[in-house]
């Protein structure tokens, strides 16, 4: 197929994007170009949210678009929404030994295409995704269970965010070598030597994005973008209950690639029957150089020890922690907890799980309050926050998967129920699982307690953990991050030197903290182009979304050199 | 001890140094401040030939001043030179346990100083292993059998280049991130959301350095400055037979740490007794959590499996291919080649091992040469360089050890001998093993043959491989390098199209590619702030020196972020 879209025109549109997601990773200040808000869409070419939804309708129950794909051998799927819909949509299914290949094909035109190029192709492919924002929305709610807000701004531009902010570290790094170099060394009195030399970023080969259940684009778009844009082809396998999302993202991609003169094979998907696990079969095979992962521990320990082959980055599970030591806004605390703890059910990797208070109590603005009045405080706020089934169902969503489920039931066993999970019915959805969260209490210095409160408990679950003084608490969170992992830490304390305590320990166990939020910015929540997501240096994910390691060795500096 | 280095001083003295090597790694253009000619020294401080000379002859037979080290239980030491002189010279033996825990003493001081503090106390430790050449030239000699001057110039300051050049990258790095950041996000008519950002650079924990026989300062500068410039603490274990050169090095690098305000425990030496081991043990201890290795592929890959806790940066074997196709300065390649072959008798990683060259023979200036007078000139020309015994032995230096004498003794016995190995006598030193290098004829087509040429023969042994056309001797580069890696690839072509081909191999293989070299640089040099050792690409090496990659996941970068 003739390019319809040139290097130079995709240069001259996406240079100045690229150019401020570049100048945002440098003074990591706010910025976005993508709109958060629902209505902003409809304009220039995107989709606004009726027409968002019926391009949604029209999948379901149909072959999604990939038939151009090489190896398809059947076609797969078996999504239902955690609303209760069944999707009815399939996949192609793929012959690993014929796709494989092909996605080397056009490996060389694509590194030729040079880094500026790779670029501005990854952010038109952002660009079309943005444009259809409210069909993402909507294919997001149903596969993770978000509510449809969330799933419109964490699945749509926030995730695009995190894409443009792979795409941007990418090119930055691969300019730091230039293209060519004259190198003279005098020699004294005799002829300099001269070489010139050329440097080229090669690609590692084929990347492999496994997707997770919760996050299809948010978690999937900063490897698939870091590798595209160091050039190297992604091989796309979703979570079985989150396809419809990356497809949609695939067959963008494709469609960029073959307008802009590339294989569209640069960029494909591998869904697979249920139960198959061919994501083990995939990690392993020596053309996958690159892994990127979100999940499981055990599987992501396996991938670290299996696919000794590729580059692996995952993110796994951890255990969040909250110290509550004082506070002088009780009010905004409570309130601000209460939403971290109900945001999509406690379904996100850095929803806090251990909230840490001394068993004496804390100092407040509204005078001291008890470990118990604290809970209990909570616990109300949190009501307070779900009391209306409408505020609720938007802020809590579905529950994703039945173990998530399963787990929150069994969690009002494990200590003293603060605050019990309640249902709520959501009048659209009737199938759909909602669920508040429960908080139990549980005393630090019980081994019993400690198997619950160590363990990550995925879901609505969180413990207030009472301890013996500040100082335990300090020990507690160095032990939960440095053997357990966090992607977030939090702490409310007004004394300077609980504070420098804490945040000893996170410098030393890089471990992310937020100080004493208590207005509209949540511990959970975390900024492209500012925040770092994860720090890749505690068990809980071994990358940081996103920073300059996490690019730097998806690709490879060639060097020739000749005589000048 | 009181500071007597403040950070104001050093970074008065050394910024701008350190300044002109961020703007060498930017522009890959020449440049160095270690000068490379002896007579340069002695001057501002630094020792001149004499007092360098009776500097080394100070250290025989006396225990290294290491005694401040925490965890002593042993001094040990047999090194023997290649040249025939026990050393003598006792290293810390240290009880890991003891020393350990006391190297992360000083951790949280040297994380505070900050990432231009922390560079500018590695320039000054460079600085006085600067000054100190004409002593380093010796050690390097003794231990690796380099001939002086190359011991001088690759043991000291192309060493020093390296290292100078890891501290550049390591900075760079470190301050891609701002230290803060104020992100202020717009609500519509509602107050924005605010937020102060803070972002630490914290290190990993500590690093280990696993020295190599040949080129102890040269291969383990740039992982231990490196780490040390993340803020990461340093453990170096020498190779057994190469300890003086490092152990200088970390006398002197805990004398500045001491003197700037320090604690000089965050670099420490772990010499070992014959046959013990200890790289093993230290190797999957928890707190070790970097780790960089230059040696055997066998231990690389068992270092890469079994030191999960660590990011490990190794340098293996590899097979390094020079394609002989086609040339217009005869002469010139084969007198590049010869010294190639015979500099530090071919006991580079970068000396080339299979010349390959078509049957038919090739195009030359002097007319076409048959694959027989190809092979004959080169030996000629190797034969003519090293006439001389003088110059034989300041070319060819000694055998570093027994391993590499036996292989050379059984490679005559793997095909035609082109040229054969003869003993050189050193007057200086009687029992010096010195031995020119070998070529033996091979056949591409051969099995037996292949079992030869498709294995990393360490030391002065080249294979002369002939292949049917130019396609195969292509086919043959690319399965070297992707089978069994490369650290370099040569090639002699007149023809475009051939140039083009081993280009695209080399591209796709990632190897670092030397085109018609027949002058004064050498496939197997390269030179610090501008060529690239090893890709990182292939099997050879898992990382290139030096490169933001081989810096960018020693440290992490922690965020404490506040309402604002």
């Amino acid at each position: 197929m003739a390019a319809q879209l040139t290097p130079h025109e995709l240069i001259a549109k996406h240079r100045p994007t690229l150019d401020q997601a570049l100048e945002a990773i440098r003074t990591r200040a706010y910025w976005s170009p993508h709109p958060e808000h629902p209505k902003a869409y409809g304009e220039h070419g995107s989709l606004d949210a009726g027409s968002g939804k019926a391009a949604f309708d029209a999948l379901l129950g149909n072959r999604l678009d990939l038939a151009d794909q090489p190896g398809i051998d059947d076609w797969v799927g078996g999504e239902v929404s955690p609303y209760g819909i069944e999707l009815g949509v399939t996949y192609p299914h793929v012959d690993v030994d014929v796709l494989l290949p092909a996605m080397k094909a056009g490996r060389r035109a694509w590194r030729e295409a040079g880094a500026e190029t790779r670029a501005v192709v990854c952010v038109e492919i952002l660009k079309r995704i943005s444009d259809r924002t409210h069909e993402f929305a909507h294919a997001v709610m149903h596969t993770s269970g978000q509510a449809f807000m969330m799933a419109f701004q964490a699945g749509g531009p926030h995730a695009q965010d995190r894409g443009l902010e792979a795409v941007a570290y990418a090119y930055a790094e691969q300019v730091r070598t230039p293209e060519t170099a004259e190198w003279t060394k005098p020699q004294g009195k005799r002829e300099p030597l001269a070489l010139t030399k050329q440097f080229t970023p090669v690609p590692r080969g084929i990347g492999l994005v496994i997707g997770c259940n919760t996050f299809p684009t948010w978690n999937g778009y900063p490897g698939l973008f870091a590798s595209l844009a160091t050039g190297n082809a992604v091989l796309v396998k979703p979570h079985p209950r989150a396809v419809l999302p990356l497809a949609l993202t695939v067959r963008i991609a494709r469609d960029v690639l073959a307008e802009a003169g590339f294989d569209p094979n640069l960029v494909a998907l591998a869904a697979e029957r249920p139960g198959e696990g061919i994501a083990k079969t995939l990690a392993t095979r020596p053309e996958i150089r690159i892994i990127d992962y979100t999940g499981s521990t055990s599987f992501g320990d396996w991938l670290e020890a299996n696919a000794r082959q590729a580059q692996v980055y995952t993110e796994k599970a951890g255990v969040n922690t909250v110290i509550v030591e004082s506070t002088d806004n009780y009010k905004g605390m409570l309130s601000n907890l209460a939403f971290s703890l109900s945001l999509y059910s406690g379904q996100m990797c850095t929803t806090p799980q251990n909230l840490v208070i001394p068993r004496d109590g804390i100092r407040t603005d509204e005078g001291p309050k008890t470990f118990d009045e604290v809970t209990a405080d909570l616990a109300r706020a949190v009501d307070g926050l779900l009391g209306d089934d409408a505020r609720a169902n938007a802020l809590l969503g579905a529950i994703v998967n039945p173990d998530v489920k399963a787990r929150l039931e069994a969690a009002s066993g494990l200590g003293e129920v603060a605050l019990a999970s309640r249902e709520v019915s959501n009048p659209e959805f009737p199938d759909a699982v909602v669920r508040t969260p429960v908080i139990v209490k549980l005393d630090g210095a019980k081994p019993d307690d400690e198997a619950a409160y160590m363990s990550e408990c995925f879901g609505p679950v969180s413990f207030a953990v009472a301890v013996d003084s500040v100082t335990d608490a300090v020990e507690l969170l160095r032990r939960t991050v440095r053997e357990k992992g966090a992607m977030t830490v939090g702490a409310y304390t007004t004394d300077a030197d609980v504070e420098q305590a804490i945040e000893e320990v996170c410098l030393e166990e890089a471990a992310q903290l937020s100080l004493n939020l208590t207005g509209g910015v949540y511990v959970n929540q975390t900024a492209a182009f500012s925040d770092f997501h994860g720090s890749g240096g505690n068990p809980a994910a071994n990358a940081a979304l996103t920073d300059s390691a996490f690019v730097a060795n998806r690709f490879r500096v060639v060097e020739v050199r000749r005589e000048a």
